[in-house]
């Protein structure tokens, strides 16, 4: 991989081992045991070699270990949106030869020490994580060891360097919305994720700038936060189905989170779809399967893995990547859980 | 690990690369090259290795490789039955500083060539194969190296020596039929799997012993096999609700199935439960949210995946295992989609 060229920054891809650990004040076999995750360093000249290959802008040239494998990160794999994913980036490795090491973080946004070390020891072709973020710190440990990272559906800044794959999410909001305006809907709530993750944000952004377009007004009681799974849902939904005056049409973030409305509908005695419409996010297998058949906006999870894939396959053959953000189309799929409203509801 | 002591056997615990080599006529680095699954070698030379190592019964016996891997291979990754014991494995791994190498083979039931020397390489401390199974010569590959092999679900013959983990299907077929028996139904229906899977062919003869019991005829009519997908379940449940006496339950072999018996009673105007009781297995977590909420039979998948793993971690440290097949208990979950009989059926 090139090393980053700023204007007036010194030329370091010549930087070798030895210049390293000179600079470090360490021998040679040290520099090299902190670059491939080896124990038997203090932490100390740990430390201190670290901060020299940051400094110094070090890239590893030598040729890749006969091991090859990507890494592919996971904040949590707890729903089929995972599964696809994985299936993604597994058809891309297998057609280049590399081997998928899966990680699981139960919940957690950041990888720990331990798998940084181990990871290391790797020395992967590269890094995909999905809806997670690296420290600063373990980025440019990636960086000095000349592994791209490559993030899918980053929940960090949305203008952050880090090449990204995502889908069209604000596209999918849109036509959720529009789909549900069409059907004469006026009162359309969106049951909405954290917005701190970009996907999130730009769903709900989709909504407000569909219903904006339709020239109708949006009531701030409609857009309840909720987390992304069916609780949320149910949660979201008990509430927005006792509000004085209810929505005819609930729009959710992702499908989890729809099939936790059907049973705040069901629980309320409100018909899907005769006396409530719902629109789910993501496409999972089971929507076409839920009672009844969910209208949804597909995201192409699988293709999203492979692209990610491809794309820190390409990066680490050192291609020059025009593209840093990638956004795959949302497609809406329309089943039955979406219905013109009812006159008078029968609740 | 400790080799096999078969009555009569020379002792050949104590062969070394340098005795196989001289045995095989090549030299000691060729035979490391074999056993690593090294490129380099004649096909020739590599199949003459593989037999000398074959029927010298050699074991490897140095230190491990510092990439501690475990390799998980899938027949596929089609549904949340995946994930959960994904998530098992992962675990155990965790655990124990292991990385997961996850490799799907898209619906093949035995890995291929490459992925056999890819897997040498990067010499793991075991192998989980799910619903899937690998040849003789594969198996003994592993042996040679001292990489031992655990199944979860194995395809093949029940009786089989490799080491594998399941779920208490028998029971669970007698759960579900006696929960559709003591509910007040006669005729009761079973949509199979392929028989030749061990799996399959000991939830059929659960759901017969527990008609056996009742003193329920069993008509051959009612148990049509058909693949582990929904779309075996709707054509199943197509023929089953078509025949001049169709049943008033029917017990699925895996919850997608049951979703496929579902959607055959949507489309034939057939209520669940009102008119038709059904059963899955599995209890993959969208059956909680389906339409109705479905009642199946629950298989511990997250806990097959870490028992799996950890019976792999255990060969792999050379514990003497007393236990080379491992059931987990099923439990029946009671939800919305089975209930008595109806008097006369309103179709």
């Amino acid at each position: 991989m090139e090393p980053e060229q700023r204007p007036g920054r010194r030329r370091q891809r010549d930087m070798t081992i030895e210049d390293i650990a000179r600079v470090a004040g360490v021998s040679g076999p040290t520099v090299s045991r902190v670059l491939n995750g080896k124990s038997g360093v203090s932490a100390a000249t740990r430390q201190r070699v670290e901060s020299v290959l940051r400094e110094y802008g070090y890239r590893r040239q030598e040729g890749r270990d006969h091991l090859a494998v990507l890494e592919l990160v996971f904040h949590a794999l707890e729903s089929l949106w995972a599964l696809d994913i994985i299936c993604g980036v597994e058809r891309v490795a297998r057609e280049r030869g590399l081997a998928v090491v899966l990680t699981e973080m139960q919940g957690g946004f950041t990888p720990g020490r331990a798998w940084t070390e181990r990871m290391l020891e790797r020395r992967p072709t590269g890094v995909v994580a999905v809806f997670s973020e690296l420290t600063v710190q373990q980025q440019s440990q990636l960086a000095t060891r000349g592994i791209p990272l490559v993030v899918l559906d980053p929940t960090g800044e949305p203008l952050h360097q880090t090449p990204s794959v995502g889908a069209t999410n604000w596209s999918g909001g849109v036509a959720a919305t529009r789909h549900l305006l069409d059907l004469g809907h006026r009162r359309i709530a969106m049951v909405c994720g954290p917005q701190e993750w970009p996907c999130c944000r730009a769903r709900l952004d989709g909504y407000r700038a569909a219903l904006d377009a339709a020239k109708v007004e949006i009531d701030p009681e409609l857009t309840p936060v909720d987390v992304l799974y069916v609780e949320g849902g149910l949660r979201a939904g008990e509430r927005l189905l006792r509000l004085p005056d209810p929505p005819t049409a609930i729009f959710t973030t992702n499908d989890l989170q729809a099939l936790g409305v059907y049973e705040a509908a069901r629980r309320a005695g409100v018909r899907i779809p005769q006396d409530l419409s719902v629109v789910g996010f993501d496409d999972l297998s089971f929507t076409q399967w839920s009672g009844p058949p969910m209208t949804t906006v597909r995201q192409p999870l699988v293709e999203m893995g492979a692209t990610a894939a491809e794309l820190v396959v390409a990066l680490a053959r050192g291609e020059r990547i025009t593209h840093t953000r990638v956004e795959l189309a949302t497609t809406l799929v329309v089943r039955e859980s979406t219905a013109p409203p009812s006159r008078g509801r029968a609740i």
